[in-house]
């Protein structure tokens, strides 16, 4: 008998909570998933044909249950989960990249994600420590963008920049030496974010071009994911 | 004796949730608090002398009680909850503003308190029906933007226009004229911004200019928050 356990990040595999990330997930990491679950209370019609067309093709198993729906979901309207087995990405070094630097937030990880898709920038490393990409968290924020992300874990920035440190770099910074409107990328660039409560420590002050978002005085900081919209938005404005 | 209820649209007072929020209150709409409740865990110290000095300058009254706590408060670690009157902003002809139509989710607008703040746009106008700006959860959202934010309802965007008119007005829409990095507001304006799920309907793309901000097809569209921090960044960013 199946017991069905809540998430955690040992795990191999995780979720897609819900019918249009789960959509995302077949599209996108077809050969990733694993198992789709349906609850009892989903709809007969043409959404529910289409996942079974879908799965059928892909020869992915369905199967019906309630029980995984108590154990990982906890909001209304969820009769669809996507199983599927963690991928793994790969950076290129002739594509720009979004670093994050010790994020702690799921909920944040995600929503840059899905900016950076928007922006064409889903290349995306990771400095340890930092959240698990993989939560269903972060999978959820993303609204399905992680399935067209490349995201790659390092141990420090040091290890990144070894690999990868020959391209523009823009750590942004409150104490940064030019402002976002004033720099003008050409080429592959790595726009780097630190952690939500803390920003860059100060040793970033050295690493490629310090950028600020300019604002008032009258809040301390901008949020995170809105800091690294905003920075995406103005590096890659004139490609779309 | 006092019962301590939920908090609901109807009521006179709202709350700030935790000590950060609460001297926010205390320091931008002091005329406004109403009462300061103490949870008996709250640790004696500089911080809490700070809050004692500031409630005895200003006639405040303190409480000491759990009671409003178990009521109002999820999260741990609030140990202070500012209550205060509902107070009235003012829309100035002579400044620029955010139009938020029919915005439906609380966290949303208090996020977008804070960046309006940041970029110096901290008058709001908001079209109903709308969520309630005095929901603590915008307050929490807004980390205490919204004490320092004017913000007026209108019943439509006709008595909005009506108004505040005579301005520039750019409403942001997936179908619009003009690209973002395009327009050059010169002078008064107004940046338009419609439901998290819908959008603004049709009938803007006759006010004004219609604006886009340029991204992939990959994504349907930018969250609500940062859509409109993208739009605040591009048009203010030469005055920081």
């Amino acid at each position: 008998m199946a017991g069905y356990k809540r998430y955690r990040k040992e795990d191999a595999v995780s979720y897609a909570l819900g019918i249009t990330l789960t959509f995302e997930l077949l599209r996108f990491q077809t050969d990733a998933v694993t198992r789709v679950f349906i609850h009892s209370e989903m709809k007969q019609g043409d959404t529910l044909n289409k996942l079974k067309r879908l799965c059928e093709e892909a020869g992915i198993e369905m199967i019906q249950t309630n029980k995984i729906f108590n154990v990982l979901s906890q909001k209304e309207n969820c009769y669809v989960i996507g199983e599927f087995r963690k991928f793994q990405g790969t950076l290129q070094k002739e594509d720009s990249h979004i670093v994050l630097v010790n994020p702690s937030n799921a909920g944040n990880m995600g929503t840059i994600m899905r900016s950076a898709l928007g922006f064409g920038l889903n290349q995306m490393a990771i400095i340890r420590p930092a959240v698990d990409a993989f939560d269903p968290k972060v999978v959820r924020a993303s609204m399905g963008a992680i399935f067209s992300t490349d995201f790659v874990y390092f141990d420090s920035f040091a290890e990144y920049q070894a690999q990868f440190g020959e391209r523009e770099l823009y750590p942004f910074m409150l104490n940064a030496q030019k402002k976002l409107h004033d720099i003008q990328p050409s080429g592959t660039f790595s726009l780097i974010f630190g952690n939500e409560a803390t920003g860059l420590p100060d040793e970033f002050l050295e690493v490629g071009t310090s950028v600020i978002i300019p604002h008032s005085h009258r809040i301390d900081s901008l949020n995170l994911p809105i800091a690294a919209s905003i920075a995406m938005y103005e590096t890659t404005k004139q490609r779309f």
